[in-house]
């Protein structure tokens, strides 16, 4: 008796699939039965959407954003946009949930990652240069810290936070609450974030 | 001020992701933005992977495991298998697991899902039709329902142990032994693995 294996394609599909962020070796061979199982257009769109996204789009190389071949930067673009302001984000995908609470009108800057030396990424592995460059001109006078609040969104946020008070000292550098989350009660919350909504507790 | 979007081509590519099973929007967010931040190679090879396999890759008619359409079905194409047995499972991904352990020698049949009336999957979904007609040839004596043990599992067996119990009384009807998973403690185990450990007890 031979010993049994999938065909070719299958493995090499599962292969793929499993290099995909968070798409372990169980969900790859989930996903790629789920996509054998669907007729084949899906897969023929799937296969056409990566594709089209890899070879159509790109990041800003002023903001980090995604930028479109063929319409450009839809933030750099806009005009009315608040310049003064820029919100230094980890990822483009972070920029619209802080759109959707319809009360910031600045622009936005993605790092393109975090400060992450188990995973080794360094400063010089992100848009940090390019962030300068823009406070070059002038016309920036604050400047949020829109990370993460856990130990490489820290890191990332005390690294920018001392290279602009020593580069940009007349630069006001802020960074966003921590606190309770919208919904959360204090048996749910850990240590840190009681400790946070502690320290960082506002007069009413 | 203009509604901030993603380029088109980031939406259809995330709109296709989360279609995958497993993949919610912050996975296919995440997802996205990793195949955009590598090089273009990848999302090729991935594409045409996932086109590759649709292609050439189907699933057996007579036992439902995936057929090459160059090489043709593993299993069936296996003279050396025990035809007397059959392991009927819920994929073709669990017929692997199965091989690992190198003490089944018998045939397999993928039914292709479970019976789960919740997800609208039903009897007629499955390959319940061509696993009687494997039946019909008479050189088959025992069926091993190799299904999972959880509701939707036990759905599953119950129904074709009361099927067969009535178009082939013959056939003898097992099921994989259910009880404390090796390396597990009673103290991890379940109310329900318990009770079933201790209704499977055998003598030493």
């Amino acid at each position: 008796m031979s010993r049994l294996d999938f065909p070719e394609e299958v493995n090499v599909l599962i292969a793929h699939l499993k290099r995909l962020p968070g798409v372990g070796p169980k969900s790859a061979e989930r996903i790629a039965v789920w996509l054998l199982d669907q007729d084949g257009e899906f897969s023929g769109d799937l296969a056409v959407a990566v594709r089209g996204a890899a070879e159509k789009v790109q990041t800003c190389a002023r903001c980090g954003f995604f930028e479109s071949a063929s319409l450009g930067c839809a933030l750099c673009g806009d005009e009315a946009r608040d310049r003064a302001v820029i919100c230094v984000v980890e990822q483009p995908t972070d920029v619209l949930p802080l759109e959707r609470t319809g009360v910031f009108r600045g622009s936005y800057h993605c790092l393109g990652g975090r400060i992450a030396p188990l995973e080794n990424i360094g400063p010089d592995d992100l848009l940090i240069d390019v962030l300068m460059e823009r406070l070059s001109g002038g016309e920036v006078n604050e400047l949020i810290l829109g990370v993460a609040s856990d130990v490489e969104g820290e890191a990332t946020a005390n690294y920018l936070a001392e290279l602009l008070a020593v580069s940009y000292p007349e630069v006001v550098v802020t960074r966003l609450a921590q606190g309770l989350p919208a919904g959360g009660g204090l048996q749910n919350a850990d240590e840190l974030t009681l400790y946070r909504a502690l320290d960082g507790r506002r007069k009413m």
